[in-house]
């Protein structure tokens, strides 16, 4: 049901990633900067993450022999310097995810944020991160060109396909590596009316159930299974208790490779230099505003958008297109 | 359970249509105008459906030997051409939705955006549909005659009843294709806080399992099986697979008709004429609002109903009705 | 556990109530009275209920020979003449529920509305009904008041125990036919944003089986099993298939009464003057408003609730009271 | 999967609490100040705790020969008299749960609100409690201070880790019997519009199935399994029969200590005091806010948040500590 699978190491049938996204407390402090220092209920809830949540997946990672990806905001990092340090001490790679889980859609300036968190990952993580994943996967494209001046290898924030694939800018291009909200403990497990997010919770089992359908598919269709989850969340102890019996069964069962998002660009890189893949490819900008002439509007007012909004760049497509 | 069952050609025990809605990324540009086109994983998620999921699902479609309807926005006909290709070339249908998924309770000019979707119909897919959805299923009375002006034959976005009946207008009638919040995967799939649709997400299993007892329930009342569905939810790869396996095991092993919603548009007409079938009639509209004399008002200062709303056409009854 | 359980008829283990709101589109019209006459969608979802779903729950009463209780506003009395009707032949029972599903709550002059839907139940159903439910459940104590003076022997709005109990006010008492969130059909079914209501959608055998759950305990327990259901949620195909087989089963294998609200109201009220049972009973009005003197006020200018609301009536215990 | 399990009384696998706050109607009060007292379904609907299933849980833990904790606020003792003798009676624990369920976060005067709660705890329940639980868990700073002044034992309203720890603050130190969402009853079954909890409502099987999975998972790790439940919604018939049969099995099959949670905190003193036990510490303030120069802001305006947001107190460790 992949039309083009890529050829993973050893003939494996799957990939797979579990991704972390170590948020900690930031997203109460960014929500309710008036008076979110005297919210211990959230900041509590969040500080599980660094304190509890990851010295028990680090522990799960170890025994299995198996390295992963987190994704921490600056902040954090400087907040949370000892489970930084014990992710690293891991084997495991560190991406960017903001200074303090910022929304880049909200109008800030996103250099200065953007550079402020990689400060923090120069001085604690010891240099640049190969990837980014934009706080609540909000990216656009100064965020994009950010990531192409600084060298960044890949982003993790959007949903335009079931495997990696390029995105080809103006400036330069870069490996996607693609998320979705089916693989996404926000869903199942985040309970949080502080930040407008008031959702059921699953119990655990049915929970994690529909992200190993998931896999069940990407196995199958030798594809890339990411989970997209949260310390504070996943790494709770009923719900890791679960996934740490799924990883030790699949690891055993199963032809599969885990690996770090860094590992998976290089091998990317690596079969297309080669030649025995090339991967799909999508030219962004995808839109331009252009307001050159003005725009008709309707007879009740509403302006037609077509004429706003030009399609930019191609990827119309289903497959094919050049090598990265 | 059905009052008045429908003989379906060749004595099928049940109609089914997976009619799918390739809305594309239209919703996040006609929600937020303004910074829609820099809002990447909005446009993300919703390009999957065009460029990966459409040529999955045609894959299974042809492989199955069956024939499916699609509801498109003009918009993304012209954005997605290569898509609507695809779906044409496959010998499916391909339905009004709109222009941009406008939402026609919006007080929009209707007239002006619904024939600019249709020069994109006249344009790409070879002249005037023969149904239509209202986006978000809200079609009112501006869009109901416009159909009627149109030619069009039947639309979908009503619930009155679990099988195919007529819409007679003061100008004309039609068919109804009713759709059902049961058998709409946006209950269960859709995750889009950016257009205020903040709900859990089920796991494949799970959210499917629902469709199949409505399935159930359809076959063994010599019923109508519509699935309204769309290509970046329910054809992500989790989801398909089993959609995939649910259609050629149903085929295998149930007496059903897979049609596009045009074929049983023919098949209703012929059943009518030939004196098989009286289908059950809705007269509209439904009310009309009269305000010729002052309406009382309670002494609180709040306008009774009754006055303001009066009921107009029929449609007490439980069945029968003339002929289409 | 129920700890002073209701002798009922033939020492049956549980009475069994499935109590039908028919509001069809009333509520579209009271929340979205400039335009809901042109909102056809959510008309018609509404409208299946008395011309699809009411039909087909009458049949399985007929054939399994049960009679159940509906309730209606007025305006649907008056919209929808051949479903009530059809109720009434078929021997059940029609309750008050608001004129056009207005909320009791909002401020409106209660006794014109109360008893201009009076009015439709004396034109139509012949005389003034037994019970009511308010819109909403938003009973309040004009509404109750409203019930007294016009003679009703029972309402079915409040939660306050299993099994029903009386409510004693100063101008008289009537009985409460208690109602429960797990036992209604909005939170697993219902989905309606234009309403306010945006909800998931369970599947019919998910969404049901919270139901049955509350059977099996109502039945070991001898106690009141109610469902407070929807023609156009709970009446549709797939749930409405699930719920005919379980009445058939139920009626087959269990030792269970299932009656009309005014026929449980005509058993209490024998088993109370025979001395058999002792009913609970609250007092009402629970609170009344008291500013006879200046509330303190806190140092940030908080007023302290507990002068401003003054407990009233009794009801503190959890069992026993004396006879209605 | 603990890292520094605790060594329970007699070897025990896992310490149990069924933690149950009893907020009676106390939170429709808060909510709608102006209308509350004439809300007569959320009355009813919160008044089935302290009069109908406040009597079912008791008779139950009479019955199974365990003693447990409940936390009621200030107005409801007052009201509710009946049902806090009867816990009291039983030998089980009340805790301090503010004054009306008032928001501490809300700006209030705290200390008038806190004592005037603990003012109905010594009319009523004989003296100060041992513990607290914020309403709607939202501990603050100056709570946790009055904690401390008034000799409070320990706190429930945190979620730092899976077990209890202790909280270490510039007054003094207390317990933190941490809880969570995944074992809090409000997100599986309230279903309460009228104060903006607008959920699905799961059935009694599935929303308790997840509790049991969080027990399973705390007594494999030798861990603390604390259910945060509401009589109006745990102790509803179905669901506390599910609850009844559970306990039942436990006590029965597993090696448990079911305890109240000031038993629970003198266990606690009693092993850190013998040195067989160093707990985790957590010390408070987390953060304090600095405004001493002017923070520097972004181009755009908004401030860079690190400078505003100062880390206060320790806690970056996984484990480890001094004792209590």
């Amino acid at each position: 049901m992949i039309s083009n699978p890529i050829p993973w190491p050893n003939g494996a049938r799957c990939a797979c990633v579990i991704s972390f996204d170590m948020d900690a407390d930031s997203r109460i402090h960014i929500a309710r900067p008036k008076d979110s220092h005297d919210r211990l209920y959230p900041i509590s809830m969040g500080r599980y993450g660094p304190t509890v949540a990851v010295p028990r997946i680090l522990e799960t990672y170890r025994r299995l022999g198996i390295k992963q990806s987190f994704f921490v905001p600056g902040w954090c990092i400087e907040t949370y310097p000892d489970a930084v340090e014990a992710i690293l001490r891991g084997g495991h790679e560190i991406g960017h995810h903001g200074y303090l889980h910022e929304d880049p859609i909200d109008g800030l300036d996103q250099r200065a944020w953007f550079e402020k968190a990689l400060e923090a990952h120069h001085k604690y993580c010891g240099g640049t991160p190969s990837g980014c994943r934009a706080p609540v996967y909000n990216i656009n494209q100064e965020v994009l060109d950010l990531l192409v001046e600084h060298g960044f290898r890949y982003d993790s924030s959007m949903m335009a396909d079931d495997i990696p694939y390029r995105l080809e800018t103006k400036k330069g291009g870069l490996w996607e590596m693609p998320v979705h909200w089916g693989t996404d403990d926000w869903p199942p497990f985040a309970h949080y009316s502080e930040i407008g997010y008031m959702m059921p919770v699953a119990g655990p089992s049915t929970g994690l159930s529909g992200f190993w359908d998931e896999f069940d598919a990407a196995y199958e269709a030798v594809g890339f299974f990411m989970l997209i989850v949260h310390p504070f969340l996943t790494g709770r102890l009923a719900r890791w208790k679960q996934v740490d019996a799924w990883l030790e069964n699949t690891l055993k069962t199963k032809d599969v490779w885990f690996a770090r998002l860094d590992e998976i660009a290089d091998h990317l890189d690596q079969v297309v230099a080669s030649g025995a893949y090339v991967p799909r490819r999508e030219a962004l900008p995808y839109y331009c505003l252009l307001y050159t002439s003005p725009s008709p509007r309707d007879q009740r007012g509403s302006r037609m958008p077509s004429c706003a909004l030009k399609k930019k760049g191609g990827g119309g497509g289903g497959g094919g297109g050049g090598g990265g």
